[in-house]
């Protein structure tokens, strides 16, 4: 089965949400990407539709938002 | 164990939202909310710091903000 990704970069909002998603879905049915330290996936993220961060892709490509982190404009 | 739970208000980006988290939450886990037609619990909602629909609040007291359907004080 696809994996769910989560996107972060770090920052407080980010690592709230983390932890908590982490506790909702079973940890190997989702990918963590830090988009901090992994610049080259931010297209990639983009793409996916991830409009800001912390967001949840899911394996049928629907993109969740979680809160606002921060907007995928200012992790380029 | 407390539930989490899940307060939507109908609008085509909360049933997507929702259906979506169901997927991924044991449905014994959470308790879905029509803020729509339960109007008696927009203010539990608010209290509990729920500032958008769909929102979920966790069983710690965490309030993930899921993508935008509508603003609470729409639904007053």
């Amino acid at each position: 089965m696809k994996k769910a990704i989560f996107y972060h970069a770090g920052c407080p909002v980010c690592v709230s949400a983390e932890q908590d998603i982490l506790n909702l879905i079973p940890r190997d049915q989702v990918t963590v990407v830090h988009l901090g330290s992994e610049k080259l996936k931010v297209q990639e993220a983009e793409a996916a539709g991830v409009q800001s961060v912390p967001a949840l892709v899911l394996a049928n490509g629907n993109v969740l938002h979680i809160n606002f982190g921060a907007a995928i404009e200012e992790l380029k």
